[in-house]
């Protein structure tokens, strides 16, 4: 059994964790923190849990954490992360940050959008937690960054086609949409029901912190600059992301080579599932699962293509990934834990 | 024309009320006040009002305001709005009290679930602003307390039964249901979007502060002291509100006295929809409107009735009945500003 | 392995039989039937279902049903469900009847409010699948009437007062209120997104076919003719339901001795959850389990006891109950394969 | 007193033209059609109506009805639109058309993605009803094409740059997304609330039926053959649209040409609004308005635009700019009857 703690379970990724660790077969769930509800049961945060999972949230204290626990997850706020991974990597407990913190191989690209690095060493050591691309580099590692939910909708479909040569590393464009839950349980008038239900609006055009972690990713995959148009919008419903890509094709693409690439990419992978032609994604097909589904369209005339991928930003894009991460770093099939199947509802 | 200002006017229903004063034929919006937004435009606070009405909140000054309006709306939270009505009265401006601050006549009721009454001598001159029932006190006064909304939703259909000894005044139930604006704008965690999406829950049985106000205004009517089974819940949607009430009809009542009563007391009244046999409201047949639809089912054998009422929780639950009591105070017809209609969506 | 058959996969408590059967690590999911959708394969009619299980729609030919499954999942309409029934149980196949056409024991009550029954001798030997209630029945049966939504929602939490004399058989009112995936996938006016969306409102207010269901099942228990009033609503969300049950209880009764008989029958019952006083139920804490969440108020003057419960309405109103009849029946631990909990959201 | 006739009036469309024609100061309604619900009243088939409009909806009976009205909209299915229009020309009734059957001045375009044009020297005289572009010529006709709701969010915010050579007319991207009501009143699986709730998805990828409508008129503007990628989306709410524009700047573009340009062409117009520098539409904004709200994000560096739109859809969207060509067409204001003003919920 990998004995596990989960640091900021009293939010909406906090108490995913709690979900998917407790359902989890080869996971014992030892520890949970958190700040706003510390010495509360999680029963009484979460009254859904009332029958299942009971403990107490405690401080984080990483002197007695150390002597339960294997692996932590961190579901905290960027910055407060920093402040606990390098004393957690002391004590060998390997980590899991969801937060941004650890995600970027240069200091000065996380800087540049959220505060000065306090760990920048750890940086080098750092994965990249996109499980179907750098799997192998999980495997031999003790601190992952998780991604964010917004690149994974948009590396995972992006990466094998910049990759091999199939698409334009210039103007890409991503138009994303999310769920409300993307924007946390903090108190918030862009949260608050009657503001979100039946509107729909674009945020932060030009300045979300994702861009440039998307940037970086596929800057390295691309082997130059690449500077992407991103867009993100807010949904009135709970769960779910889907970000519609616009990018254009080389000359030498056909749409058989694309979903040749894609097949050859991902058809191995149990959680991307590419989609016949004239299918496309829906946020309801994988709500409550790890999955991203991908569709494209491809005019030949033009070269253009569109991609539509879609995945739950609390599992895929959040927690999920993040346990699908540890299976790696463990050893244990990816599925494990999470191949429980979806109806449509 | 009637100079009109509005305290509060950065809440849900401070902002119904700018909506409904800033579209009437005789009134003109002379002043708005907001202790959070203080000195922000209106369209600051809500962008959908650009090109509309453009006040700046101001401080809720009498002396200024007095020389500006006729009459005051009071969109504040109870104890608040008992800090200003005296002195507003002083000053000779009308006021329209949304709070539950002028809803009693007895002080004592009052206290027992709010706090001490600083103005009880005002209690005897305020007029409970229940538009079809008190009109003709409203017509005289000149410091009407607007009802709460789930008051409305019951005592519309109620007082006309007891009043012509149609239903026992004992054990009647109400079993109502709210729209998340009734929450106001506030910040909690219970109007969180994704704590109240795809979610419903009663909360406060047995001691939601809606139950005195029905209490005595049921006693007045029915000669006798009266006591209702109340449970508020919370609905998945921005507007509206429904009561399912249950009671006992006396042995002489019948299904064709029951719908006589109605259509005697609510006939002539522009707002009062009294629904065919078999035929029962919806929230989407009110929202957007000052009406009360009722509709009722009769079991002749047990002589058990069973009232369905739905209204607009902003409005004939609010605002509108606000206006409705503007108008009647003003000499005007009750429909004047409100009389436009809706389309089902 | 129990081989298991599922006819009208195609609706939502099919489809959520067959999420449930996929997943459970003791069931095999042999064959499936769907009218509407003959010969398409179940990620055709689901695409969330894609990568997961993949059975194709078959005609329900008992003969060649008979080879391959030990237990039938009918998620048929009733009448149609009539039609298959005998034949199943003559070829020694297990069945389980989600339709209303097994629930009655006594044939008229049935006709009553549904059609002629074909197979009144069935009705001795099936057994009401009320799984807590029921279970030592249900263990010897071979044909299970499962039982309707609202009926398990309400006997739930009334048969343990109504057997101990707490509370009166007469007079007793349930308010309940039905997510619209209880409305099935058909295509109707009123489960129209627009229609539904932003609204809510009673229906078939003293003629619902569960009022007949419920009431037989009182009456056994209370071992007296019940007649509740019933009046049943639709909520703006997909899944989950909640009933507000008004009961008078008895003058020996007291809240104590109500809480001790609801623990004395349900503590150890892993799907029935009591809540703590001033604690109600969401419909958010049971969605996605098939879990009953029951919690009370009761008004020791007045003897009012006032009962909330909430179910997953496709759970344990329907597929989730089903499947743990299916391990009652086979000697499993009744949350074999529906023991994964569920985070808030 | 313009005396008007609305056919199709049981649909979403025809019930908002119902809607805003009877609460129109300088209209009459005069008679309603309805293919469905022939000789029902719109009581029955909108009980939001009660007590309001109560017309029966009759044959489309032109003989009978050229003694009655001046003006008929015709919210009908394309086709249908077609068979009825010659006539009503012909009986000196004025048409708006809210069909795509007269949208087309090229007769080839239309027929390309809907069927044989079968009054195609009509189209010469027919003028597209986009209020603020074509307001003079809509002044002199008879026959007015009513634009589609996706055209109208799309041209409005490109038109003036691309007229002023402020954008290339390659390249452009429009990823819009609309609620459900623009699916319309007749059922589908994808309407289905249980369907579109809680989800999102993309659709009708590089075949939808409104990409030659924006095609056209985009080049008519641009004196040469434009070409736009349109990607449809599925919102799960009821009324509102918004689009995210992308497009590439000329050379000489700077913020502040375009901030001037969009002035120069809308700030006399009542229902456009210019949104100031990091400011963005939401759907609640302009919900219940005819108004397009129209914000903007322009990157001085790579000359890269994106804008974004929003509009109600079944107001500017359709039956509210229906209106205001009305209004023009009869040398009204065209705030008459389209001025009250909304709040945010």
């Amino acid at each position: 059994m990998i004995n596990v703690g989960i640091a900021g379970a009293s939010g909406y990724t906090g108490v995913e964790l709690v979900k998917l660790i407790s359902n989890h077969p080869e996971t014992k769930l030892c520890a949970v923190t958190s700040n706003s509800y510390k010495d509360s049961s999680l029963t009484d945060i979460f009254p859904s849990m009332r029958g299942f999972e009971n403990l107490i949230c405690e401080d984080l204290d990483i002197q007695s954490l150390s002597r339960k626990i294997d692996i932590m997850f961190l579901a905290l706020p960027h910055k407060i992360s920093m402040e606990h991974v390098p004393a957690l990597l002391d004590h060998k407990i390997k980590v899991i940050d969801l937060s941004a913190d650890y995600r970027f191989t240069n200091a000065a690209s996380y800087e540049s959008v959220y505060q000065e690095h306090t760990s920048k060493h750890l940086l080098e050591q750092s994965v990249y937690g996109l499980s179907e691309i750098y799997r192998n580099q999980i495997k031999e590692s003790n601190l992952v960054g998780n991604p964010g939910c917004y690149p994974t909708s948009i590396l995972l479909p992006l990466l094998p086609l910049l990759k091999e040569g199939l698409i334009l590393p210039d103007g890409i464009i991503s138009d994303s949409k999310s769920g409300v839950s993307g924007a946390g349980r903090t108190l918030s008038l862009t949260t608050h029901f009657c503001e979100a239900n039946e509107s729909f609006t674009a945020y932060k055009i030009g300045n979300h912190r994702h861009t440039p972690e998307i940037n970086e990713i596929l800057s390295i995959h691309a082997q130059q600059k690449v500077s992407i148009t991103f867009v993100p919008h807010l949904l009135p419903l709970t769960r779910g992301m889907l970000s519609t890509i616009y990018a254009q094709a080389t000359d030498n693409a056909t749409e058989e080579k694309i979903r040749k690439t894609f097949h050859a990419y991902y058809s191995d992978e149990p959680f991307l599932r590419i989609l016949d032609k004239n299918m496309y994604p829906a946020i309801s097909h994988v709500r409550g699962t790890n999955c991203c589904d991908i569709g494209f369209h491809f005019d030949e005339r033009t070269k253009k293509i569109i991609i539509i991928s879609a995945i739950d930003n609390l599992l895929k894009g959040a927690a999920g990934q993040a346990v699908q991460n540890m299976n790696i770093l463990f050893g244990l099939d990816d599925q494990t834990g999470l191949n429980s199947f979806q109806g449509p509802l």
